[in-house]
């Protein structure tokens, strides 16, 4: 059995953890997930990452939508729109929760109004769903990704909800990441795992958050020999998301080579899905050694064989 | 058509209000609501006795509870008590919002974020719900009402709602009411009224947070001779809620002469109901007049008989 560190975004790394957990039981495996989308929606305080990570591997994710609960209902929300309207205001009510994951918001927004800190309340979420894995912020202090856009600088959640990432973005930034202090554990499992994933997440929103808490991207430069990274690019393009628009607005290329030039510093392995066969020497020229191997996760199994292949990848393979 | 102001706190107001709207039709009604009963809840803004009005006027509100909306689901609720035995907490999750009633929730407190006061938001609120009547908040500033209690000062809601009023008063404030100001609309509404009716809401934290906003008190003592109020305490009980005993643990006689003796200031009528035809003359001894007639408002004509009761009865009937 291996001790095991993911660095997460949301949808991407909770498709890995799922399976992960199947290869790496109980603490031994945890997760460090991204909390720069995190935001306060009408009071509630919302961590899209942390609870796609939770609902997914406690096999409650709703598998159409890829966010948010299975058999949910959406009564508050219809309910919310009766005002909307009214008001005739239309930012008001974009943001999407269902009743179900309604519970969750609130229950993080009490315990935290209460002094709880984020960590420890997801500790405590994630023990709900029964999840033995640990799931940890990677701080839990604040951290905001703003996208300069042309109608100026924007929340992310404003870009990726209400916006649905249809704008082009011009520069992001990580409001309170340099002043953030890692989350109690976090620089400890980097540290301790045996094995470090750098999860198939959005590089820049997902992964770049993660990286900017001070402490982080250091702790990942000295276990980078361990550190194995999955292109979340596939013949140059995102699975889902924005990922590879915005490497290529802010100057990146939209392919494994190019997520191997923003890794190459802290992890010595990239993982690449077989369709990108021929960027291996790419790859490998930006001093990363390159495995390819199937990394489109369909199902549990996938991801717990894709798992498998960084472990054995990890440390020269 | 007489235009009428109608000093309300949460279910007896709203049960008059609601019959008011035969009576008094459009904007000629004013309900100006008690708003120190309102709270955050898990991040939420909430006012129990505006929305106990809008919901009862707009006859939406439930029926057998007497609180929160006809039709209600509870998922968020259930959800949240997931994580409440999970974190072995007993003080979240106390506080039952149902899925429809978060809409409202949701989209006030998303209003306030945004910088709208609570009048602006209650008027859509009211307005989305077809109300013609208005209904404004006394003030838009935060008022609380505290209760020292054995276990220390508590907030009411924690009285209120977690320990179901079981516990005993030993005094009562009223935070924030000095410096607050009375909303837009709100002495006017006294000033220019035809008619102003205390509703028989509970006299010490539901009218008394009211007359605690500056300039209110004064507003109707000018306006004595026409206004009437209705005694909550029918027979020396409360229909609902603990008014029958904090008045006696504050000192107050639970009778309608103790509501007597608390209005007579600035209220030139008492109505009592049928069954406290025996303390007339008692009641004219603080100084009221006193009129007898039904009071318990079993239906919407019930209240709309009330209604025009009051209306007799006002400027010496």
């Amino acid at each position: 059995v291996v001790s095991l560190c993911v660095i997460a975004g949301g949808v991407g790394a909770a498709r890995l953890l799922r399976g992960a957990q199947d290869v790496v039981v109980g603490p031994s495996l945890t997760a460090i997930v991204n909390v720069a989308d995190d935001d306060v929606i009408s009071g509630l305080s919302i961590s899209p990452d942390l609870d796609t990570v939770v609902y997914t591997c406690a096999e409650a994710i709703d598998p159409d939508r890829g966010w948010g609960l299975a058999d949910e209902t959406w009564r508050a929300m219809e309910s919310q729109r009766r005002y909307t309207d009214s008001a005739g205001r239309s930012d008001v009510g974009w943001f999407n929760l269902g009743d179900r994951d309604l519970g969750t918001h609130l229950y993080r927004s009490a315990r935290l109004a209460r002094g709880a800190t984020l960590s420890e309340v997801t500790a405590e979420i994630a023990a709900a769903w029964g999840l033995s894995m640990r799931v940890v912020p990677v701080s839990d202090d604040a951290i905001a990704t703003r996208l300069v856009t042309d109608e100026g600088e924007i929340a992310f959640q404003d870009y990726f909800v209400r916006l649905q990432h249809g704008v082009e973005v011009h520069g992001v930034s990580f409001a309170g990441a340099m002043t953030a202090t890692a989350a109690p554990g976090v620089l400890d499992a980097i540290a301790a795992a045996e094995v470090i994933i750098i999860a198939p997440s959005n590089p820049i929103v997902s992964i770049g958050p993660v990286l900017a808490v001070p402490g982080v991207r250091d702790a990942l430069v000295a276990r980078r020999d361990d550190t194995v990274a999955i292109s979340g690019i596939i013949g140059g393009k995102a699975l889902k998301g924005p990922a590879d628009r915005l490497l290529v607005e802010l100057g990146h290329e939209s392919s494994a080579v190019g997520v191997a030039r923003l890794y190459a510093e802290f992890a010595a392995t990239l993982v690449v899905d077989d369709v990108d066969a021929g960027l291996a020497d790419a790859v490998e020229a930006t001093g990363m050694r390159c495995v390819v191997a199937p990394t489109i996760m369909s199902t549990r199994a996938d991801a717990a064989a894709l798992t498998s292949v960084c472990i054995d990848a990890a440390g020269g393979g």
